[in-house]
């Protein structure tokens, strides 16, 4: 569910041990659940003070942090753990200001909290209104990336809320850092410590019992691969949000300009690779298929890109059968997060939505389209967190969004769709004033 | 999970049998999700005019549905169900025109589809807007009630989304004649007759088909008792939004006006004792209890109610030990649905609040005080659904709150909470419009 430096020697844990641990979590919730109580009635001042204060800190004791990072770090190298996780666990001194950065970020931001999201005065006088509050206690489970503590902790906190961070085994030193620097300033503000906790990273039971303690916990977000996020999804009783899985299309139709689209789809699939909102899937019209299709694969090809492509792509693309590699049935549901992108050619714009709706992930679908009605029956007719008209996958992010920050990009529909901002970590409340107000008989 | 009536014949499927059920669930939500594709593009006028079909053909057909229910009601006598569960399923004339009435208040109802919930241009010429859209395919369990069918369709249809519904073996000849009248006008309006479909129901193995069945169904809504509703969102993997549980308080202040306190705690309580909205505990303060507690002992067993009191209660309501029922730890967790109260004398408002942080299930809570600090005070730390200030509990109600109908009331935090009209049956969707914008690297 985790990296796979799990520690054998912890899963082998006995009974008694696996009561423990499922004690300490719910422990750590319970108080949690305590400090939340004491958040959820700061004002903004305060809230962004102690944000910059952090940010201060992390700076000031940059030292502290890198130290522990490099144990980590030497004790992946050491695990031959894959060079791709060891980068995303490696903090240097601009990776700290960045952390340090984005919570002065989020202190910017305006406070959700007691926003009234309605409200009116009932025929009968009574005074209702509905506002913003915090959720209470957010689970994260998340893997190697260290910045992930400090982004997680900045933003629940800004919403009031208390936050239980369970992080992966192979970043505990780094992130126990982190946590007890961003405890001391909770403490030097006269917060209780217990609003940002670090749970124990080496059982995966923890996990477990994080994502089962309903009524302790209030909402679990997973952040990380799609193993992680199913697994946590499935097995959690305490409320899920579903983030990140991204197999993200772009789809060409018979109207698109074609220069746009291939700018599109170089944006979409070429900037960042790795991250969910990259493109993994082209869909060309037969219309323009002739055209378009040799043209694609030669600068996909100059970028680096494998183009796996259907019969149709491969037929088309004519220059040789070592341009296009063969696609299978699983390519149209894998997000590669690598420089490879599956293709197709489709009949028309209907086939199109249905390829999406039956291999997409509900994350990111992209047009290319010079003709109105098919940008509208698109943006209509596709079940996604995000559709864009002629602009790149790339766009779907908090702060291109204008949010500011995020602590994840939400593939459900519950709750929250798309890019989750500090609104998206609150709930509501009703309050209704009255003067003796009872409701009639009947 | 659902009422005593399950078949003993089905409960003891075969394998075969219970991958048929599997399938067959699963079948008809595949069924309901094309369908729903096609109701997500429904203008106002198609779904109003719809609903309004819906409603004559319950009245024109409304001896088809009594002789129906008649069957149910004489085998609900024969297996001697609980007369009030008999109750529940018993449909009148007047039942079935209000069932139709309901159908038509939802259609009056604004259409949330399309909705801009928010929307602007950014920076780079992008225009971005989050619009409501369907959640897809609901999916409904519930107990006795007949009108759950058809209030729970009108809601979901006018909110653009297909549902399942999964209701008691009791009422499955009232529910069956129900959905084939709304299957026969969504069949004459042009629309597939799958938009409402009605699950098996003698065996409980189609609930847990149906909570299960991720990616087929999009929520989970589960209206009836405690235990089903745990039962429920315990074992959903699908998301489940939990409703009804109502373990409601009313705190009575050191400055309350007492007359007040005492109309709103007849209210709160004795109004209709069955509803989730009403009062299950009295916290009084002790600089008033002295005056308040005798009046109140009074007063509520003139309505008929049996107060379970603490040890001061007791002790101040003087008037006989025979007034008031010793109180036991579990009447504070328990919701009694009858003309009981727990009542305790509290120290001050922080005890109320943690007696209600302790015992309440997040619901409505509510404070009778002429303090304004208090008032402040309360509505701030009291973490529920509804927060009301001098006025009665029984105002938690979707119709009451403005909305129309309500498909439950949500006690949990994510998504909804409190009343949930036809907002609270929708999603979002982020759209954006560029004109070939790509995102810069970085």
């Amino acid at each position: 569910m985790t990296t796979s430096t799990e520690s054998p020697s912890t899963t082998d844990a006995t009974p008694a041990q696996g009561e423990d641990l499922r004690e300490q979590v719910h422990d750590a919730a319970r108080r949690a659940r305590r400090a939340a109580g004491d958040l959820a009635l700061l004002n903004r001042d305060a809230k962004d003070a102690l944000l910059h204060a952090m940010a201060d800190a992390l700076v000031e004791r940059g030292s502290e942090i890198l130290a522990a990072n490099d144990l980590d770090v030497a004790a992946a190298r050491q695990a031959q753990l894959p060079e791709s996780t060891i980068d995303r666990l490696i903090l240097t001194t601009d990776r700290v200001t960045s952390m340090a950065e984005g919570l002065r970020t989020v202190a910017g931001l305006p406070d959700p909290i007691g926003e009234v999201v309605r409200g009116n005065v009932l025929p009968n006088g009574l005074q209702l209104q509905q506002v913003r509050v915090p959720l209470g206690v957010v689970g994260m489970v998340y893997e190697g990336r260290p910045n992930v503590t400090v982004d997680a902790a900045g933003l629940t906190l800004k919403s009031g809320n208390a936050v239980l961070l369970r992080g992966s085994s192979s970043a505990e030193r780094s992130n126990t850092v982190l946590v007890s620097i961003l405890a001391d300033v909770l403490r030097a503000h006269g917060l209780p410590a217990e609003s940002v906790q670090l749970l124990p990273c080496h059982d995966r039971a923890s996990v477990q019992h994080l994502i089962t303690a309903r009524g302790l916990v209030d909402v679990v977000i997973p952040r990380g691969g799609a193993g992680l996020i199913s697994a946590v999804v499935e097995q959690a009783t305490v409320p899920a949000i579903e983030t990140g899985a991204g197999n993200c299309h772009l789809y060409v139709d018979a109207h698109a300009d074609l220069d746009t689209a291939l700018r599109l789809l170089l944006n979409s699939k070429a900037r960042r690779p790795s991250v969910c909102n990259a493109a993994e899937t082209v869909l060309v019209h037969r219309d323009i298929a002739g055209e378009f299709v040799p043209k694609m694969v030669t600068e996909l090809r100059s970028a680096g890109v494998t183009v796996h492509g259907d019969r149709r792509v491969a037929d088309i693309s004519g220059v040789g059968a070592s341009n296009v590699v063969p696609v299978t049935d699983e390519d149209w549901s894998t997000e590669y997060g690598s420089l490879d992108i599956a293709a197709a050619v489709v009949d028309s714009l209907p086939d199109a939505v249905e390829h999406i709706g039956t291999y997409g992930t509900g994350h990111t679908e992209a047009i290319a389209t010079a003709d109105i009605r098919a940008a509208r029956q698109f943006s209509a007719r596709v079940d996604a967190a995000a559709v864009l008209v002629n602009a790149s996958t790339a766009f779907t992010d908090g702060s291109e969004f204008g949010m500011g920050a995020e602590i994840g990009i939400s593939t459900q529909k519950l709750h929250a769709r798309g890019p989750m901002g500090l609104p998206e970590l609150t709930s509501t409340k009703w309050l209704a004033f009255g003067d003796g107000h009872v409701r009639p008989a009947g």
